[in-house]
């Protein structure tokens, strides 16, 4: 755990430069918008320890990673993100001297990551070897007003010298992944250009084929103002740049302002790639860098507006929450029904930038809230558009007739991790890909999305489960064997409880969102279900396994079991482990952490958190305090399930614990793992720990609820989110709770056990004292 | 299945030259002597299919393997035999045209393994692109009397021509692997020599740095004349030859020895390696081909008079019994306590060439009746001097006290596959080792050999059993949980009977070897059990897990159960199984073969068959009838186990059938699978059928005892074997048995369920009618 980011509201922010934080910092003072991003990579010469990182949404490699022993069905490939051209960088020298922090003396170093503006600042001053002093300040930011356009405005002021001054801004297309399986490259070149103070380049990754046009144009300013200089082309391999030499003069500020795009054969063909980069490039220089700069405040400034939650009495914990979400924003925006949100965003290589559950069960709450809701429905959409992938998957597994099983990873919807345990076995990822358009429709009330998508998907999942049960005729039930459930710490289990109850669960919605198409859109129902070449025969198949499926559980401890040999295991609570076993993960071999009753993630907890209206609070209960001991949230994605049944529970105390333990896993870099990259997914637990933690908020019945409480560490909290139309500023103090309505939408609310009328444009505030 | 080796006693015959057979017959006609072995690539240029193969034993390279997400205690390579120096090459050339059987009209082509002499013949008439015809007769064979030799004799006779012939035998050392996972070529060249007729090349494999120098000697010869021709060097990457020119006759044959030598590292210091190479070559040389021929075909001679096994009526499986134990003998000669018996041997590369449980199950039965004392016992001490490496290897998993888990597969005692499922969970391979030692005792009577080595053994086994079982607070007894049994088709799974009853029975053997230790040798056994450190409880430990552990049966069908969760999975049986399903490997996802109920090779039936003395025959017929009907037999280990127990159930119709799966598995391709190399291990299972199935032979209480039954389809099978100092020649017939023992010692023998006596040379025969 480190503890060097300084507490601000709004502001990340670094001071002094400490080679070995340098790659935290450049995972933590990340840019993105959606599209494409990268890390906080210098834009100078850096010659230290750093994880070079530029990152361009649905483009990636498929790299192969077939060795030695192979199994039919194992997929063929790891899809990787691919680390794109580097647009960010300028060498600079002073005389024959290259400007570079891993050689300087670095003083005044200084990064700050302005959330609310969505921009990213650097400012030091570094004396060289020869004792010639600069100052530089550097401002960076990726438009999320314009999604293709990135900026930079890089500013050196020679403190202590007149003499020659050389900038040369490039772009690199020479990069390689750190995770390439091969030590490989992933792009071949197709074409470069450079144009007076413009530069392209054209790169194709290998095997997928993707082009990605990187394009750039310079200017070159003297204390504001332009500078016209000779330009001197550089070629290397996949390489281009251009030499600016000047003659400074100490205390002079030379500023370079580097204007970037980043097309994509994702959007326009092949042969446009070129015009349209420069078109873009065109139109961002005619509106130059201050512009530019104005609409991404201005665009932050709206997101902030939907989405901010306000920590009173806490700065710690309010930087962390918005680091939070801005990272989120970042990541993805919602614009684009084909992109997904990967595990470590553009932030880093690892876990392939691919999807993952995590978007379903964790991020699609998070987007409901904060973010229109064609956002949470291009999430959805995103598989749809894969249903025929993932019909594919299953049948590469043996399974017939429609049944689909969504991948544990993929870039395009086929699967490409390569584990049998978890491709194969980790199947409840299905389960969550359903009760996403559940979960969109109970907030949303969308239903028509079950006719126009969700149902051919659903009818996909139920079949899948249809077909991966089988009945045990010595149970005289059907049981689901061979199954790895959230809990990744025991593999090839039989009866996950979780995996079982999600199964019936999906053929029990499936078949009711059948019943509401079929009474809201008949015809449509009639097509739909020809299309899918539906037999008359299944919706009885599934209710016989609804009927006879058999779950797991132990009437002696009242508890559900994990899985049928769960209590074969030597019971051991995570308190009496010593500290040097932790993380087991680092600390055990694979075999022992299989063979220990030792829980990586909420597993019967996530059905309970899905399914809580199912079971009493004494039943929670039971099962809470039986596997919570038990719990090592080896994954940043347990304590928020945790933190919100902990709630649910009333043990404020404990539901705050949980909330800690994510709210700052990568600013503080709580896993010694920040340098690889953020824990995007994970953050929208920590969003979900807060709102449907410590303000308790549900749907229900097509009403929001509430049921509050107040930290003791904060003097209050705060939070927008939009439901139905209506954007609300929840408040909670220790008073009680406060809810503005700011807009012309009437609702009805719950608090507590009790509905009030919240009219459009009005407040609602609740005391403490009237809730039951 | 192919049908195209022509049945013979003693040769294994190829007539008519197939390419597309080739490869298949590459492994069929493989040459070794335990210290090398080569495929059988033809000595002249061919561009057609081959897979080129030379093997050098002991000599491995730790491949590259991790790839992708990888988890604490997996292995870091996967060791690979190495292909090595090819010394069998000749290029030949008729004025200018190469010798390419893949482009010349190929007649008379003849290919013979006279396994009798240890000798490889092939024979043919070529008619070149250009007319010009020749006849060629190659004899090649690795001599077992000097195993560092190989020698050729390549005689060519011109048919229709005058000209100029030219003939290079080289020495390539540019060779690679076909399974390089990263296509990497493992040799890199230390130095090289061309001295006259003689040439040596010493190559030094990367990480692991073994040398091997390789090196050869030509004569050429006119109708047996010595010939004096000039000698061209050459020399390209890795490579060295020797090209010899000169004007040929028709119908004069001109022949070129080639007498080759292969020493290594292992066995000599780096620095000694060249000279005591040259040394090898000059003695080789001085006796020349004839005698060098002379004494291989009288070192094969002992070997048959040691363990050949006669079958009358039947030439077919009288070719394939030859054919299986020849196979065996040229792998292991038991010469060395280094090495070991890959399964593929030197015919292929699969395998990785590795030390598998194989041997300890099927090999050394085999070794134990067919070849001296010294061979079992240095397969045993083999074992014994990796037990370090056995104690490393349980601790990178948690173990600890001097656990042992000998590795699933090894080169040098380190594991080094690359499956968690089977190198963390198969752990019954440590069982099979320490019954190797209860088995190699019961056979030998050695029971010194504790002592020495194998109580060291059973105590590090045992400790790890012991550590490897858990209390069960649900069951009140110990359970094994997240093991593979040797049924690969399931994975991770609880409680495999198999695993469980060897456990206990390795914790209750080492107990009884301790006390045999102590009886017969007390002052040993103090400092053996102060070594390694042995505590007061562990005895009492193993006797409490003795006690009380959990063995998952089904009552009511009086079965032994697979696992705990077996009897949940859909019971269908292999005989309902559409053909077009099978082999399940091939066809089925892995995921789909993991939740079936089909069953790869014996599992309960391998521990029925270790320790069948322990059951009564009802049963072990229960538990046959149930399991075998399904089992799917992908593993050419399983049938032999089901031969042998069909035979003691007296079902003799069905024990042939099972012997007839495997007993020309490579000869008729039957898996289609013999071009990648011969299944060398399960040759020893067909070995089995006959000796442990047909003849019902045992030891008990020290006695030899058979239970012997005819096949109809023979007239008679004889076998001979060695047995505490006795050779005896085993004959079955229709009216009998006789057993002829040709030496001093007096033994008692036991058929069917009568004592008889044996004296010292002395013949017994006994009449069916006199058997009960």
């Amino acid at each position: 755990m480190k503890n060097y980011i300084k507490a601000d509201e709004w502001n990340i922010i670094e001071e002094g430069f400490d080679p070995h934080l340098n790659k935290i910092s450049e995972s933590i003072f990340s840019l993105g918008n959606g599209r494409m991003g990268q890390r906080a990579n210098f834009e100078e010469t850096y010659t230290g320890e750093t994880l070079p990182g530029n990152y361009v949404a649905g483009v990636y490699y498929p790299d192969k990673t077939r060795v030695g022993w192979w199994k039919n069905g194992y997929p063929e490939y790891f899809a990787k993100v691919l680390n794109a051209a580097n647009w960010v960088g300028i060498e600079v020298r002073i005389a024959d001297e290259v400007l570079d922090l891993a050689t300087a003396e670095v003083s005044e170093f200084k990064r700050v990551l302005n959330m609310h503006a969505g921009v990213l600042e650097r400012t030091f001053t570094a004396k060289l070897k020869s004792g010639k002093t600069v100052k530089v300040k550097a401002t960076r930011f990726c438009s999320i007003a314009d999604d293709e356009v990135g900026a930079i405005r890089y500013s050196i002021t020679p403190v202590n010298f007149d003499g020659k001054l050389t900038l040369s801004p490039f772009i690199d297309g020479d990069v390689k992944n750190q995770d390439s399986n091969y030590d490989e490259k992933f792009w071949t070149l197709v074409s470069d250009e450079i144009i007076g103070t413009e530069a392209y380049i054209k790169l194709r990754t290998k095997k997928t084929e993707f082009e990605v046009c990187t394009g750039s144009n310079i200017g070159l300013y003297k204390n504001s103002e332009k500078l016209d200089v000779k330009i001197a082309e550089i070629r290397k391999e996949k390489f281009i740049g251009q030499t600016l030499t000047l003659d400074v003069k100490a205390n002079e500020e030379i500023t370079l302002v580097k204007i970037a795009a980043n097309l994509s054969s994702e959007n326009y063909s092949k042969e446009a790639l070129l015009k349209e980069t420069k078109a873009v490039i065109a139109k961002a220089t005619a509106k130059g860098f201050d512009t530019l700069l104005k609409e991404q405040k201005e665009a932050w400034a709206t997101k902030w507006e939907e989405s901010d939650i306000v920590i009173e009495g806490d700065v710690s914990a309010q930087q962390a929450i918005r680091f939070n979400i801005f990272q989120l924003f970042q990541t993805y925006t919602g614009k684009d029904d084909r992109l997904n949100i990967g595990p470590k965003g553009f932030t880093g290589e690892k876990y392939g930038g691919s999807t993952y559950w995590d978007t379903e069960a964790y991020c699609v709450p998070f987007y409901l809230a904060t973010a229109p809701q064609e956002v949470s429905r291009n999430l959805l959409i995103y598989r749809h558009k894969q249903l025929g992938k993932a019909i594919e998957n299953a049948a590469k597994l043996g399974f017939k007739d429609g049944a689909a099983l969504y991948p544990m990873v993929t870039m395009n919807g086929e699967e490409c991790h390569n584990e049998w345990e978890i491709t194969f076995e980790e199947i409840h990822r299905n389960g969550a890909i359903a009760f996403a358009i559940y979960n969109y429709i109970r907030y949303t009330g969308d239903e028509a999305y079950l006719a126009e998508y969700g149902l051919e998907v659903l009818i996909g999942i139920a079949r899948f489960w249809k077909q991966r049960v089988n009945w045990s005729s010595n149970k005289q039930q059907y049981v689901m064997l061979g199954v790895t459930g959230p809990n990744e710490y025991e593999n090839n289990i039989n009866n996950n409880w979780y995996t079982n109850l999600l199964a019936t669960w999906c053929m029990k919605y499936a078949a009711e969102a059948a019943g509401i198409v079929k009474s809201q859109q008949p015809e449509k129902y009639t097509s739909l279900l020809e299309s899918v070449n539906f037999k008359d025969h299944e919706f009885a198949d599934w209710a016989d396994i609804i009927e006879k499926m058999y779950y797991p559980e132990d009437q002696e401890k009242g508890i559900f079991l994990q899985q049928d040999g769960y209590l074969d295991k030597e019971q051991i609570l995570v308190k009496d482990l010593p500290a040097s076993d932790r993380p087991i993960n680092q600390k055990w071999s694979w075999d022992r952490i299989l063979r220990s009753c030792f829980i990586k993630q909420a597993d019967v907890l996530q059905g309970l958190y899905f399914f809580e209206e199912d079971y009493d609070l004494e039943t929670i209960k039971r099962n809470f305090d039986f596997y919570e001991p038990r719990t090592v949230h080896e994954s940043s994605l347990s304590p928020c399930v945790h933190s919100i049944l902990a709630a649910k529970l009333n043990d404020e105390a404990r539901a705050y614990e949980f909330y800690l333990r994510t709210a700052r896993l990568d600013l503080d870099d709580y896993n010694n793992d920040t340098e690889d990259g953020l824990h995007i997914t994970s953050m929208a637990g920590t969003w979900m720990s807060v709102v449907e933690g410590f303000a308790g908020m549900r749907v229900r019945d097509g009403k929001l609820q509430f049921n509050p409480f107040l930290p003791t560490q904060w003097k209050s909290f705060a939070f927008t989110i939009g439901f139905r139309g209506a954007t609300l500023k929840v408040n909670i103090t220790e008073n009680g709770i406060s809810i503005k309505n700011n807009n012309d939408v009437d609702l009805e609310i719950g608090i507590r056990n009790q509905i009030y009328k919240l009219a459009g444009n009005t407040e609602l505030e609740v005391d403490n004292a009237e809730l039951v």
